[in-house]
């Protein structure tokens, strides 16, 4: 079951960089390795934005929010689900 | 697995109320046979308006898009579904 | 009387850990114990969102401001209220 | 109780003249009517649009959604309904 | 003359307490104090939110805008004012 | 007492062009009368639309609505209305 | 070149089924063929909605451009267009 | 002096397509010409939209709006005009 | 040539009171002085914020923007600009 | 390939002045270098705004994003891109 996510980081400016680029790291690695899974099927930048637009195949709403609320950036994000169905006119 | 779905509907002033009581009438027993299948396990009126908050209990996101697409009024329907996950404090 | 009420929360990062924490247990509490009292009928995640959708059934709309305003994370929340009717196709 | 309501009309350029000031007519003996009743407890006009704020007391939500919906002016009505509560500092 | 007003307050989380509850009982002496010398003649709270809708009765919008700025929380206040005027169906 | 006002104008493409031209040579003539009284006292358009803001100086908001609501263009027009007070730095 | 395009159709209900139908039929083969040829590389129905969210690959904006309003259902749809990049975490 | 203009073109799905084709061949005259000019400095296509974004050079806000409201497709579009200054770092 | 220009300021609770009272006195002097120069043609406070409502009469967009660009609260506030052109029935 | 950029910039009160100059001084080399590359081609400032609309001449979305990314006040910045096609009646 594909859900389309919008997520926007928006880290506040005080945080220590030192502490940023831990959650950053670890935030990449935990991206692939859901990519790596199955899981996490589309990831692109929005162009000029520190942004993504994702795609993520779960066999849940539950599963997928588990995903979500995990990403180690998850409290400096803005996140936007939009449930996909199959197209009529997808081939 | 749950689904929120606000409908806000639209009649065209100009539809004529005879066709527009009949979509009604096909409405109201559509969203009532799907109540009764359990599928449709919420349907509340928004006070005020000609809108209503449901919560839907499905298999799938195309079954969802299945059920809502053939609402007799979906023509005249603006729909927005939020997916919605268990909550850690619920009971 | 049945209130659908939307919550968002936002917690200042800047917040300490074990003050955030200490909120989040007590709001848990309280949401437990006002569903057991039959005030709080429906808590669901909204997926991806630091963010619930519920449905509180009270007396009175003073009876749900004290409810709602007395939330631990009240302070740190945005609130929406929808007031809910029965809808003529509900069975 | 109290609710805060937000009326603003759209009728059609295309109604008939006719058809328009014969709703008007019962929309305004409705008004008036409810009005003394105490139902409909204030009636302001927005400054600049056609369109009202008002405040209707009424035992429940579904006393309320009955009471808009059967508005003659209903179909042609943008309403937006706000929940009040008492407020501590009100005498 | 009529204007509604509605107060939304946002006080920063990082405001001492002692300092916010000094202004919130000023607030509420002002607000009263207004109240009776029938300048602030409605005063509700939005359920859910930490805010309020008004209806003042002033006698110009100079006067209005003095009572408004002097508010004790006026710097944490987001405020939207409206000029009412008497509504033909008003009895 | 002065209050600034916008007003966009949406003519229906299918309102004769006899009819639109009418209105808009009552509208014309009823503007200037206005101004002349010293109760419209500025009006502008804004660039690229069809649209004006205007500064209307009146004695209350029931003349101001007054004013506006017998605009010939009324029926076509969106219109908002702020408040405008004395500016501390205003000379 | 990827591109992320949200489409919203908005047919008018005034539109002759026949005329609709012819439409939709041609949208159907146009959209078919660009997948067939690499170009509409994602189609997916936006859950509840007469919407699709899809993903583009072509060489220019240009030819985005062209495949986009060349499509039959072009005059009734609301079209937004992000450009996507490479996304460091993409694996 | 230079201003931005952005252009968004919504024909009436029942105006006769005679008479769209008509104006769309005089507003291209009419643009090209403005071009020839230099008055019409920049003419984009936002893509996958009937919309453009625009530059103009005039000599005052009166001769951008002579031009905007003279364009034969005015009555169908909605404009907005963003005035430019010269910025610090352009060469 | 005259321009719309609408300021709300949003001066940050943290910054000291002192620093604040410095800024707010060379705003006062430097609009007072722009009044004189007849540049600040119109200034106006918008009933309930802290906000206000301006028309400057400038030669050029250039000019326009140096000045706004040089208000001591510029850093504080959110300025929109609106291009205005004569009105035709304006007298 | 043009791309249509709009950026805000907010930079937080609380950054110190020599490292918000310092900024600011690495954006206008990097902004006068890109210019002279031939990669961004129009740079306007939006009159009374701490805003520029831009327009940047890349081969690919992956080249624009790197641009801008690397620009030293992104973290600063609100951006959106607008892909642009040819116009057809450009000349």
């Amino acid at each position: 079951m594909l859900f389309h996510v919008e997520m926007e980081v928006r880290i506040p400016h005080d945080l220590p960089a030192a502490e940023a680029d831990a959650i950053k790291a670890r935030e990449k690695a935990y991206a692939q390795d859901l990519q790596r899974q199955g899981k996490w099927v589309h990831l692109w930048r929005v162009a000029g934005r520190y942004a993504n637009i994702s795609v993520f195949d779960v066999e849940s709403v539950d599963e997928l929010h588990t995903i979500l609320s995990s990403l180690p950036l998850f409290p400096f994000m803005d996140i936007r689900v939009t449930a996909l169905a199959r197209h009529p006119s997808a081939i």
